[in-house]
């Protein structure tokens, strides 16, 4: 691991920007402490596998220090992102043999979103019209390969709508355009499995390990637009923004699912109190 | 448009590094000229237009003098790679409204890799394990999201194998991992459509136009690994290699499909020809 703290540029050869060839983390530091950091880490150790990038376990504990003695304790909220791009060199396409992962670290000041009265009421969603690729290769990676998301982000300037639901090619619910979502039906929250598109989101990963602890059931499954009649609940999640309740979903200019927003609102409560 | 033709770095900040939020080319520039400019240019605003981005017809046209006035007359062959990314700014994938286009120029030496001989005898393709995803958004645009791509050409090392075969999701054939395929079955040329997946290849474009100069006649289809066995000839082609006769395409590790070469080179040749 080649680790670049403070380097601000990166060269024209770099291959995430030549090719997209890389991963990415975006983590959440309060007072100098990323609780989700293990799940960051795994993370990235994870999409470095499956992609053949070397970033080992050691290399993790190293960055995780580093990020440690970086971000100081009396810090306000930052945003830390970690791109990791593979060494460039070969030719085109091709990657050198035994390549090293570039790590590149920046730091933003945390700039909330939404206040705590918007999340109380719950955010609005609207449907995507772009579909997501299926690709079981990439599927679940937070991959550099973003364009989908981008275009997906850019279909509607309503500053009212705060997300894009996106179905895959089939129609199946993924993801919205920077989260992860939830479904509650019965006393179950459901979510989409992500072997065919979508991001598997750190906040995702955190709550399906801590069922016991929230007192909740998960259960991962496949989802259309068709379930969502049968849903009273819905949030959203990232590792940013924590769990944030759904009031209702836009399918199209004229029609919207609405839902109950305290269950969903009461386990964002939770999760920041455990997470904290 | 900005151009930028001799800086060798982009901020950590560039959208084409962040979510490969941009396209590119790349030219081959002999004593000065790319007599695929005009395609160059054409590809560049219709991507443009499809993604979304600022890049007019007359900045097509500024980019070209600027690029003739870059590289001299009496210069060696060249390869000129233009990489076109959005503006910074927005919040997330997000971009700004009204993001400029940031057009970034890249000069190397050209350095064949094939001689005429190894052209006269074909090459070598392999059929990849990864299939490409089904993505109308993004069907036939050189953008930089290319990690399938690069997966795709890491699946070998053998340097007897020059190319490998991309199948998408159905099992229908697209391309290679950088060139175009083209498949002699009867008196055509049979190509891959590209509204579903791959990219669509300037020499690819200019062939097609071409029919009639060239005294044959292609024919854009679909086409499976089960038609291969109708096909007399392979060619793959792009604006750097021009047109390469294909030897034979290993389908597995025992099976392989050969092809006459004499069809393909004399294309080849008429190409070269055409095209000085």
């Amino acid at each position: 691991m080649k680790l670049f703290l403070d380097q601000a540029e990166v060269p024209l050869s770099n291959r995430g920007l030549a090719y997209g060839d890389g991963f990415f983390e975006t983590m959440r530091f309060n007072q100098g402490v990323c609780s989700l950091i293990n799940y960051h880490m795994a993370r990235m150790c994870n999409t470095a596998h499956r992609l053949g990038y070397s970033f080992s376990k050691n290399d993790a504990v190293a960055l995780s220090s580093a990020l440690k003695e970086k971000i100081p304790k009396d810090s306000d909220q930052q945003i830390v992102k970690v791109t990791v791009t593979r060494e460039a060199g070969g030719r085109g396409y091709r990657s050198i043999e035994g390549a090293e992962s570039e790590v590149f670290v920046q730091c933003f000041p945390y700039q909330p979103s939404l206040s705590s009265k918007e999340i109380a009421a719950g955010v609005q969603v609207r449907v995507c019209d772009i579909k997501l690729a299926i690709q079981p290769a990439l599927a679940g990676l937070k991959h550099l390969n973003r364009l989908e998301n981008v275009i997906a982000r850019n279909e509607w300037r309503d500053e009212k709508i705060f997300e894009g639901l996106l179905l895959d090619q089939n129609g199946l619910i993924v993801e919205t355009t920077q989260s992860n979502i939830f479904f509650k039906v019965g006393e179950r929250w459901l979510t989409p499995e992500l072997n065919q598109a979508g991001v598997a989101g750190v906040m995702r990963g955190w709550l399906l390990d801590h069922e016991a602890d929230l007192n909740q059931t998960f259960h991962v499954t496949t989802l259309s637009l068709d379930d969502l009649s049968k849903a009273q609940g819905c949030f959203i999640c990232n590792s940013v923004l924590g769990v944030i309740p759904v009031q209702s979903i836009l399918t199209s200019d004229e029609e919207s699912v609405s839902f109950d927003t305290e269950a969903a609102f009461a386990l964002s409560k939770q999760v920041n109190d455990l997470l904290v």
